[in-house]
């Protein structure tokens, strides 16, 4: 079986602590399939040459995949020529996230 | 297919983000039926004449309910003629919360 | 009909709200089984002697589990022998979270 589990980040504050719990929940569950919402405030981590890159470009490497809000993208000035390589963007955090649990997907809010 | 969403917000200062966030689900989805619980210091951001007024109104137009916690209007000294036109009461956030999803409503944190 | 709640909390100051949630749940509905996991920050709020062990023992009293997440600990510089007594210890929070969601208990982030 595998666990389908659509995460969502929105404080930028909280985000160190979000990386971790991902970490965390990929060496516990190892047939997870992982996407992780930024949005709000959070999608400044996901900004090129910032603070996050390594951690962020590692769990993209491991298949995590990494989305960034458009909505909050525009809130907080982030072009799209901003973002880390291989982060993908979704028209908005809550609908992307909603459409997931439909599909069956699993919720964490971290 | 109409995607029930019962959402949740808790912090009065995540309160203004949190609306957006409404708005943006809506944008996004266009059959969604949302109702959003708000308790905790969040429920004062409910009351009639406060700086949330005109933008809780105009998603209870939209359809949304908003849904106030009994036990945090109490322990907030929020009473029922407090609150803006068209808000509900709840007896517990978190109960009303729990029977939604038990109906299958979909679970946002915001 | 039995509600199995699996609930988070995440941060130190958010604790004695979600304690205070916790009550109302089980107040609210009386056929709850409700499971707590504190992860992150929170776990350093199941210590013995700390100043939530009244409410966390009353809680383990009347059927709640309470979960310490077993990384948060590390990360806490918390024992196993510190934590109050009944409280269980999960390898991760989030996997315990996921694993619940995935046997079909409901999700409350607190």
């Amino acid at each position: 079986m595998v666990y389908r589990v659509i995460a969502q980040v929105s404080d930028l504050d909280k985000v160190k602590a979000a990386l971790i719990s991902c970490r965390n929940l990929l060496e516990d569950i190892s047939d997870v399939q992982l996407e992780v919402v930024f949005n709000q405030t959070a999608v400044k981590a996901l900004i090129k040459g910032g603070g996050y890159e390594d951690d962020v470009s590692e769990l993209i490497r491991r298949g995590v995949v990494i989305a960034a809000c458009r909505n909050a993208m525009r809130l907080n000035s982030v072009n799209e020529g901003d973002l880390i390589n291989g982060v993908v963007i979704v028209n908005s955090g809550v609908g992307e996230i909603v459409r997931r649990m439909a599909d069956g997907w699993l919720y964490l809010r971290l």
